[in-house]
């Protein structure tokens, strides 16, 4: 069982009623659990402000995998970078489209690098990077 | 070889300047191919605003597998809705850590759906949707 | 909680001790695990014998991605058969090699002949299918 | 491009008609293809007879997930040999039904172990391991 502490938190009423309705959306049951998450999120993104830690990201890439030598490039170069790319896993929707999920680990800029370069490919048609974490620095 | 149309665009220098130092950092050869990504992007965005659009979400989920009756509360939620689910890659970092990828395919209210209760269980410490498309609707 | 009902076999001693040393080293606590385990192999196999019904199959495959023009024939090869291939998920194990596997699900004529095509490319290493179910027939 | 050594192989003339006929169904487009895979296949196996061999290996499993504690179960397992899995796919089939694909790469012996401690789980309905390789020792 993890220790929890409480603290009070003071914000405008308008601001609260908005943020409510946004969590009761998104399924949240009360303010703490999604005070948390946004709390996470946040240093999340402080993890990835220090290029030398080691964070996660996923790159969500959308092709046409007719298009020429593409998926020769898209090989080579997830190749290049093997030692940060822990898998990817490939759907294909129907004979031109494909959607690949390549899941990445290693120092932030290294991972940045990784998602410009997929995703700046000519041919790829969309591309994310989500900025995560290997869980270890937050609880 | 597919065909391509030509246009003028005429934007402040100092926007031109800040755009192409970041392309450059991104990979992009030229201004043409960074447009027509940004272009792809704004359309992928306007087909998830139609909640009718079949689209494709992948679900970035991190949590620790330790964490009281979790796995069975992710597994059960995923399975009802496994028809919009096509498959989920799952990383395990250490004894307690996990990096899950699920990818979803459905309308556009449904994936975000899907995303906001699988992101809003408790446990899960960071989670994030990448909204694209099947990409037939840009070429 | 599922019926469980009993009934007893008769096999000589010898293969019983060859059986329990087998299982043992498999981790089974007791035969009726293994045996209910064996009973569903055979189950699944019948299953396949029948070209009608509707099955799994997973096939795992190791090849160099250097190979002239391989991954755009696998590529090709998969797109091909896309309304019976669920997803593949991929790993680079250095500048060279990789392991993919694909998860088929159909008729079992069509799941065989998926990985036999798939296996007998030119350049792939190294091909198995593992034939299984959807788990529904089998309890 | 890589070199090739020829070489002549005697076999009785009955085993060629099936062999052919065999081969022929497989896709293959000759018999030096057929023969190099089966080659490849059988080094494959001598390197996972020496437990101290580096393989890979894909364990298949099927189950259904709403057996009691089965998913924490299979979690807690697959997270204690974390080192030595590289990442699992799973696909849910309907409400109660799953395939997981899980990739390990390690020792021979340890692989072997991993797959039966997978398979003899009390609730995986199916399972098979698939041994394979890195692909740097065969060509």
């Amino acid at each position: 069982m993890e220790k929890v502490t409480r603290f009070g938190v003071s914000i405008p009423i308008d601001l609260a009623k908005t943020f409510d309705s946004a969590i009761h959306k998104k399924g949240y049951k009360n303010r703490s659990e999604a005070i948390r998450d946004i709390i996470r999120d946040y240093l999340v993104e402080i993890q990835w402000q220090n290029p030398e830690n080691i964070v996660m990201g996923t790159v969500t890439i959308v092709y046409d995998h007719h298009t020429r030598e593409l998926t020769s490039v898209l090989s080579e170069m997830q190749h290049k970078y093997y030692e940060s790319i822990i898998c990817n896993t490939h759907v294909h929707f129907n004979e031109h489209d494909c959607l690949e999920v390549i899941i990445v680990k290693g120092k932030g800029a290294m991972v940045q690098e990784i998602a410009d370069r997929l995703i700046s490919i000519k041919g790829v048609k969309h591309g994310k990077l989500v900025c995560t974490t290997t869980g270890k620095t937050i609880k």
